[in-house]
C-alpha cells in the first residue's frame, strides 16, 4: 500500500465548494502514475517506451462517494493492490481527510495488460506481475 | 430513456487521441443536468432553488470503458432510470459512436435524496419519483 | 465572423457558482475547432491529416473578464479574424449572455502555422489564409 | 518572488502528448492560491473569511507560449508582484523546466480588490498591500 499527499486546485471544487465526483476519477489516476512511476517501474526494471507509456488499458472504475471533500481540507490517497490476475489486475483507492483520517471517497479500478502493437490483451509481463505483488 | 449528443471538447482527449477516463463521469453528470432540466423539472412540476440545486447527492459511480473513444467520433449518450427506491434511484448511462451505435463506455450513478437544510437523507419527493418513472 | 451556443459543463463553475476563470480558454480552443471544421476546412479544400490536426500552434492567449457567467445563464461565443499576418493569425472572441448579448468575456489568441515535420514556423498556406479572409 | 514545483495530472496533457494551452491557467491560479496562502495570509494578519475566499476578482489573464511542456517533464512555476494600484494588482507567472530552467510560458493576471457584499470594486486593503509589497 502507498500513501500519498493530494495537490488539489480550486477547479477541483464545486459551487458547492466540494470536490466534483468526476475529479476523484482523476485523483485515482494521479496516485496510479505515483504509484508506477515511484514503485512499479523502479522495482520491476521496466526500461524503454513502456515506462512513460505503460501497457494497460484501464477497464472499470468505480467510485464511492462517503462524505464530501470542502475546500480547504487536506487530502491524502492511499492506492493497494487487490487482486492480480493472468491479464490484469485491480487498484483501491481510499481518500481521507489527512487530519483525521476521515474516509471521503474510496473505490477501484482495473487495467489490463494490453499489446497496442497487436492490438490485443495479453498476460501481465512477469517484472510487472512481481512488482504488483510487493507493492 | 432518453439520448442527447455529446458535445466535447479537445481537452477532454488525452495523449492516445482517447477520452480519458475521468471524463466519462463529466459526460454522466452533463446527461444528469439534460434529463433534469428537459424532463424531470418539466414533470414534476418543481420550482423554486430545488429546480437549480437539487435536493440530491451522488453517492455512487460505476463506469465500464468497452472500446476507446478516438478524437474526431461523435458521440451520444443515453441515460435511463435503472431502479427507485424510497430514499434514492439509479441512473444506468451508455455512451455511443452515433454513427452506428458501437457501444464505447456504459456505467451508473446511484442518487440518493438529500434534505440540506436539516443535513441528512430523506425520502425521494412523491413529484421527483413520478417524474422519474415516467422517463 | 462566426457565432455558436456554448455547451456548459456544471464542472465548469467555481464555487461561487461563476464560470472559472480558466474555462474561458477552454472555450476559445473549442470555438477554434468549431470555426476550423465549420468553416476553414470547408472553405479551403484541406485534406488529409491537416484536417483533424492543424498546423498550427497557439502562441499567445489573452482574456478580460467583464462580467460573471452565473450558473443558468445561457452562453454563446462569437469568433472573429483579427488580423492575418505571413506566418500567423489572430482570433477575436465574445463570449455573451445568450439572452440580452450581455459582455461576459472577451478575449484573444495568436496562432503561427508550424510545420511539424521540418519542426519550425512556416508561411501560412494560400488555401487556409483565403478560407480565413473569408470568416 | 515565490516558486513552486507544479504537480501536473495525465489529464493536463493533449493529444501531442504537451500541456493543454487552458490548462496555464489553472496553473497560475494554482500558484495565486499558494502565494495567499503560504505569503500574503500569513504577513498581512487576515483573518475570518477573507482567508479563504479572499476579496480579489480576476480582471484580466495573459499567456504567452514558449516552448511546448511535454509529458515527463518536472515543471515549476514563479509567481511575482508586477504592480499595485489603490484598487487592485498583478501578479507575473513563469513556468519553467525543473532541470534548466528553460522558459515554457510566461503570463500575467490582474486581480482587483472587490466588496462582495456591496458588489463593487474597493481600495486594496492596506494589509494586503503590505503584504503584497513584500512578497
Amino acid at each position: 500500500m502507498l500513501r500519498f499527499p493530494l495537490v488539489t486546485r480550486y477547479s477541483d471544487y464545486d459551487t458547492k465548494g466540494h470536490v466534483n465526483n468526476a475529479v476523484y476519477l482523476t485523483y485515482f489516476e494521479w496516485a496510479r502514475v505515483q504509484a508506477w512511476m515511484s514503485h512499479v517501474v523502479r522495482m520491476s526494471g521496466l526500461t524503454g517506451p513502456d515506462v512513460a507509456d505503460p501497457p494497460l488499458i484501464v477497464a472499470e472504475a468505480r467510485v464511492k462517494y462517503v462524505s464530501p471533500a470542502n475546500i480547504g481540507v487536506p487530502l491524502e490517497i492511499e492506492i493497494a493492490v487487490k487482486e492480480i490476475r493472468t491479464k490484469g489486475f485491480s487498484f483501491g483507492y481510499r481518500i481521507l481527510d489527512a487530519r483525521d483520517d476521515r474516509l471521503i471517497a474510496e473505490g477501484e479500478t482495473v487495467q489490463v495488460a494490453y499489446d497496442y502493437a497487436a492490438g490485443r490483451t495479453m498476460a501481465l509481463p512477469p517484472a510487472m506481475r512481481k512488482a504488483l505483488e510487493a507493492m
